[in-house]
């Protein structure tokens, strides 16, 4: 029985991730929940899972949880504070960082720092803070166990290889719903296209993430350091049918890939079960379905942010986190119509250019990067001609 | 530094092996030769890979290799049963076996019996006696690592994996140079067209039997003992391009797949070298050159050869040595224009009804069964209207 601490509870994969534990209840145990702002399925899942304690991150919502809750037998805290207490229990065995963003750092770093095993679907974790957590983890022996279909992909081809038996690894990226689009076509997209995503179904965040590439972008950056890998072995192929999730290229010669249905409920369950496969009824793999598999090289001009995401990889330090905050701040503003498409990518470009060069930052330069590059994104979002219309 | 005996060094396989030991001077000594009757290839193999012992398995051939090597220090040694000792040497690390057909079967069995390491490319050992050979290699420890592409792939996928996580294997398949044709096209081919894959360069039985598709039925019923299956764990989907070399499904419905330019160099290092992976300048898998993979069911009606291995798959015992005695018939009469094209399938399933089935067979049982499939194959081959012309 492993009891698990499901850190963004009431989120794409927050939800997902308590199916597969209802799929296995002699398996699973559901310890802590946690959510920001939902409170009204947070506390329908506390009901339903009874878990021994509940967060609610945002402080403001802590009452009206505390009070529906109050006759339940569950523990209930408010703040980031609590959430970076509760994932270090004793009866916490495996914590899923499911919480989306920069946000998700602190407690998943508290985790490392507990040398517990962590299923993680938060990237941002990684991209913002790669070096630290990774080292950290080496020091607890705290496993890391990747969420994310194309990490888990990765995850499942290495089983059994030689790390020194890599030349590279290449992540699969779907090309989002505008691939083929060129900048005169992009100008105009809206979040309501935007967020109509041909394969997955996903969190509004990750959905514009993947129709600009950051996603795949980000997703470099993270598989750089939960592989361990040099920036020249991680490189990105397009696949429209998302059936394959990402490539190994062995030192050999030698691909491995792994396949599968677009649904995040496999990943999350690998990550949950590792070592182990558990039998299931989720739908096979349908070859008639992916009669046709084609791949090509991603268009790193118009889509900047793949590039603007490759650069800050390859440039290091502190730049990737402010890559990250950049693009978590235009993409809230893409959201609300504040910025166009293009507009998110001149914006990240000026953020990493404005934001002074950290090249091994502690955990506190991480922090103070991302409010520094959050502010001066801020700043140009609100200069551009459709947040002043 | 491992020392290998290969058995059958003169075929496409054999010569392919010497190359990467030729690439690998500081891992791989040749230690054991062995051919049949091409003593020109042999001599010169001998003269530059300076073996400690050669065996010609054709006795007529002997001493003029014997001759050749005089002045040469390795011993020369004629025969079936040579090889059968050789195999079992204390200075032999591991066999490769690479000789075509039933041939192969007793050296591969009696180095299984020595409990030795072996690369094994010749599948109608596991074809013919997959039960006896699997036993005794579980009982003495020997290790038999697939050279076959689609094996190799699979046996890659299946590194670090538990083995009741598999929910099936899928073997790909070229679909040879015929894929799509009917029968009224397929009467009128002659064994030049055959001999042209479209892909791979192998030699000319393997090549016709790529032609039928028997080739892959061999595959399903090699799989099932090499990675302890049950019938129905078996499948096979036809993929043009010979990118992907197999699948492995796994219980959570998960797969795993195995890539790569279509060039036995790879699997045979991988074999040799397994569990690493050695570095080399093979080409590189190109995104550009496979951009489209295809995928689509066999056509069992028109290959019925594939239709007759599976068959004999699910029918065990002796049925399988029968199958391949009277396919091996058939393919020499295919290269001698002495068959038609549709004939194999037809003088197989006769073969396999005539021959008296036996549900366990001893190895006698099986050297019998073979006897008697070839007698009678060989019968209804001087019956084909061709070889009576």
């Amino acid at each position: 029985m492993k009891r698990l601490a499901i850190l963004g509870s009431t989120g794409s994969i927050g939800t997902q991730a308590l199916d597969v534990v209802s799929s296995h209840p002699d398996l699973f145990r559901v310890e802590v929940l946690s959510a920001h702002s939902n409170t009204e399925l947070l506390i329908a899942q506390a009901r339903k899972y009874k878990p021994n304690a509940v967060v609610v991150t945002n402080d403001a919502k802590y009452e009206t949880v505390k009070k529906a809750l109050e006759s339940e037998p569950v523990k209930v805290f408010a703040g980031q504070a609590s959430l970076t207490e509760v994932v270090c229990w004793e009866s916490v065995d495996i914590i899923l960082g499911a919480i989306v963003g920069f946000a998700g750092l602190r407690s998943i770093y508290a985790a490392v720092d507990a040398g517990k095993r962590i299923a993680l679907a938060n990237k941002e974790t990684l991209v913002v803070a790669g070096d630290l957590v990774m080292q950290r983890a080496a020091e607890t022996g705290s496993v890391i166990i990747p969420v994310d279909s194309e990490h888990s992909a990765i995850f499942q081809c290495l089983v059994g290889e030689y790390h020194e038996a890599i030349e590279k690894v290449i992540l699969t990226a779907s090309g989002g719903p505008f691939r083929g689009k060129k900048p005169n076509f992009l100008v105009n997209v809206k979040a309501s296209h935007a967020l109509q995503h041909p394969n997955w179904t996903m969190g509004a965040k990750i959905t514009i993430d993947s129709a600009t590439l950051m996603n795949k972008g980000l997703e470099m950056i993270e598989a750089k350091w939960l592989f361990g890998l040099k920036n020249e072995q991680i490189d990105v192929i397009v696949h429209p049918q998302s059936a394959v999730h990402s490539f190994v290229q062995f030192t050999d010669g030698s691909l491995k890939a792994q396949a599968g249905i677009p649904d995040m409920k496999l990943p999350i369950q690998y990550a949950l079960a590792y070592p182990q496969r558990l039998p299931n009824t989720f739908k096979r793999y349908d070859f008639k379905e992916f009669a046709n598999l084609t791949f090509e090289e991603p268009d790193y001009k118009t889509f900047r942010n793949l590039a603007l995401a490759k650069e800050a990889m390859f440039k290091g330090g502190n730049t990737p986190c402010v890559l990250n905050a950049a693009n978590e701040v235009t993409v809230q503003a893409f959201l609300q119509n504040r910025v166009d498409f293009l507009e998110m990518s001149d914006i990240i470009e000026k953020t990493m250019a404005k934001v002074d060069f950290v090249a091994a930052p502690s955990f506190a330069d991480y922090e103070y990067s991302d409010a520094e590059a959050r502010k001066y994104a801020e700043e140009l979002v609100k200069q551009s001609p459709l947040a002043t219309h």
